[in-house]
């Protein structure tokens, strides 16, 4: 049994669905398949989603909303046509849309999302219409009787833990079921949404309840890339991850998945594999929690910018019970998020994103940490890159450091900080972020092209 | 103007003592000599200081103590003798020896100190009469007259800052004083003791006081090795160390000098020297508060065994404001200091020294983590040393840890984990105790043998 979820752009126009329809019709284990909106059909197309966020302005707005509304339903006509469905789904569709222009406005902390749903929720009744006509058994289900019951966090929804229970209800249904993503209901009924990468938490929801054998994640990429493409050039894809390296090289640029819509699938020890609609033949990366067999000692090299390091000395500080404790106390005073805290005898950083600072809260870091902890140093770095090597497997390689740093210093990239912990799922790299391209490029080169 | 402080073993006999007027004779800036106790002056010799604990021990437990001071007295007479001394200074000392036994048992806590500080004391005595007898116009100063006030901590004794505005008027002696190491006077004006390296500490001590230009610690080695000799073969000494690389290198088990011994001196920011007192000509160790010029990357290598490490892991803990404070603070409420905190995205190690853990606080730990803190899995690793590449100029040098990791790996040790911090003083290795002398080997080869 296998939830499948697919990405607005493969259910864009008429010649992606045809690819969907065939995905699912492949296999008879697809029996749950949860639907973004419809996506951009070209550069210049607009989402369905930007055009009700345009149509919920235009109403709150007080103005016309006749427009908006007949771009958003001639965008779903344009699909029923071209998909030749016969039936009167355009005009649910349409009430459906028209009938946003009816919700109360005022202390309705639920409009905004309410008027963002809707794309996912009508190309979801649009989907199950044309799975029909072309032989699969299939049925739209809303949030609401699917038991995605979720907490009264508009834009931020979280799931509550008893729509598992519901959820797994569904394992019993002969149809195939099309399940709106990105939102779901509150215990009072409102529609509420998920944070970004909405859709793919939907998924990775319905596959923890309906305790699937596998989440497939339909985008249209043929997988996650080892590296970031626009630094190296053709980037292999990664056939096989574990959640926790997935997270790691999340933590650290990659943005195929958002931790949000791990964490169900992951507790639910459910796998995931990211695939490509316009080549499902492509084995795609699998997520699991464990590697399935033998594996290389790296999977991927990830690098994000935007991080800053809080440096201090204070000579014997290390003999000093508490020091650290106390930097991070006043860190968790000023709310400021830490990464990483790397130290020596004397010495200690901490690295945090550059978000977490304002030069207010810089201001009074370096004004308790001189006053009140009597460093001797104080001052903090900006423009900084973390730089991670990520693989579980690292642990049974000896030499993975070596040929990491070994590459770096070829390469004249000047090491800021180094930490490897004790998992060893990962080593990370603080460098300058002037040098981070370069630094993904060698390590890529060290690690998957070392003849080249 | 030098203060200059001399070992035991440099003056244990006549001969170790001719060397010593020789070196003090041969500059007129050796104006301040702190001495220690007589060494031995062959394996199977008892140190002076051994002899008075033993003479402590007969006297508290009520037993004769006559053999125990004849020793102690004919150990002084033996050089007396050796050094053709006619004056009555065996007297002197004598008297101060037998004197011990009639200080108060009851209600005493400094009592301990005085028997041991006698070897010192004494010692004092005697090689300013010798200086004396051998044209330097010298001159025994107590360090109550001196002006060594202390806190009232039996064996453990601390500076007070009062002293050294005391100090600073021997500035304007013209005679070169002989001060005995390894005590101070209370406020009360009780004998009061330092802590392990006491005559050191007393060295630096007064070299701060007396603001000299140079405080030379005279030792029977030619200067600091840059490794262990009883792991490495033939180490060579290094020329130049700064405080903070001392530092470094004496928390991973160089144990040459101190902490203790080094602060006054660091924070009086006179240099030192290690220097060896049957090779003067040496120019031995200089630490210094910076380079002096164009330096090695890397100076030492330094390494210590008995540490452990607390590894936890909990998914999602980078996103818990509040995680590494409150595992801090439970380790802190334990007593328990840490050393190091490398971490991950979703995992966190302690490393602790292994004297901080005993079993009931390692259960506490595990707990509490479980517990309170939900991780998924925490565990202590014990038998793990830490190796440290040590060397100032090192951030100048790119690929210092490249070298380091490939000498690791090309011989086989597996890091436990890796730290680099900012000030780049030191690049931190965790590995096996069992791999600790491969380990150092490797890297002495690496930075100071590479054509072997």
């Amino acid at each position: 049994m296998k939830v499948i979820k697919f990405g607005g752009s493969s259910l864009a126009s008429a010649t992606q669905l045809k690819k969907v329809l065939n995905i699912v019709k492949s296999d008879q284990e697809r029996r749950f398949v949860v639907v973004s909106a419809p996506g951009k059909r070209n550069a210049e197309d607009t989402k369905v989603t930007d055009a009700l966020i345009k149509y919920y302005k235009s109403y709150t707005n007080g103005d016309d909303v006749t427009a908006d509304q007949d771009w958003i339903i001639n965008r779903y006509q344009d699909m029923v046509d071209e998909l030749q469905l016969t039936s009167n789904i355009i005009d649910d569709i349409a009430e459906a849309i028209k009938s946003l222009a009816q919700l109360p406005i005022k202390d309705n902390d639920f409009l905004y999302d309410s008027f963002l749903a809707a794309g996912e929720d009508n190309n979801a009744k649009l989907i199950a219409e044309y799975f029909r006509k072309n032989g699969i058994s299939a049925r739209y289900v809303h949030p609401k009787d699917a038991g995605i019951i979720v907490s009264s966090e508009p834009g931020n929804a979280r799931i509550l833990p008893s729509s598992y229970d519901k959820l797994e209800k569904l394992r019993h249904s002969d149809d195939v079921l099309v399940i709106p993503g990105f939102f779901g209901v509150t215990t009072e009924g409102q529609i509420c949404t998920f944070s970004r990468g909405g859709s793919d938490i939907s998924g990775s929801i319905v596959a923890a309840g309906v305790k699937a054998d596998l989440y497939e994640n339909f985008t249209d990429v043929n997988g996650i890339f080892a590296a970031h493409p626009g630094v190296v050039e053709n980037p292999h894809s990664i056939e096989e991850l574990t959640y926790k390296e997935m997270r790691e090289l999340a933590y650290a640029g990659f943005s195929v998945l958002h931790d949000e819509a791990l964490i169900p699938a992951y507790r639910g020890k459910i796998p995931l594999v990211i695939k490509n609609t316009n080549n499902p033949d492509h084995p795609g990366t699998r997520i699991s929690l464990e590697h399935s067999g033998a594996s290389v000692p790296v999977v991927g090299i990830a690098a994000d910018d935007n991080f800053a390091s809080i440096n201090m000395s204070k000579y014997l500080m290390n003999r000093e019970v508490g020091f650290g404790r106390k930097v991070l106390q006043i860190l968790e005073d000023l709310n400021i998020r830490w990464e990483h805290m790397p130290s020596g005898i004397d010495d200690l950083s901490i690295i945090v994103r550059e978000r977490e600072l304002t030069p207010i809260k810089e201001q009074e870091i370096l004004s308790y940490l001189t006053r009140e902890l009597g460093v001797d140093e104080v001052e903090i770095e900006h423009n900084l890159s973390i730089i991670m090597i990520v693989g579980e497997n690292m642990k049974d390689h000896i030499g993975v450091t070596a040929t990491a740093t070994k590459a770096l210093s070829d390469n004249h990239i000047n090491l800021e900080m180094i930490s490897q912990g004790s998992s060893e799922v990962s080593v990370m790299f603080v460098i300058k972020t002037e040098q981070e391209k370069e630094a993904v490029k060698s390590l890529y080169q060290a690690f998957f092209s070392p003849d080249k």
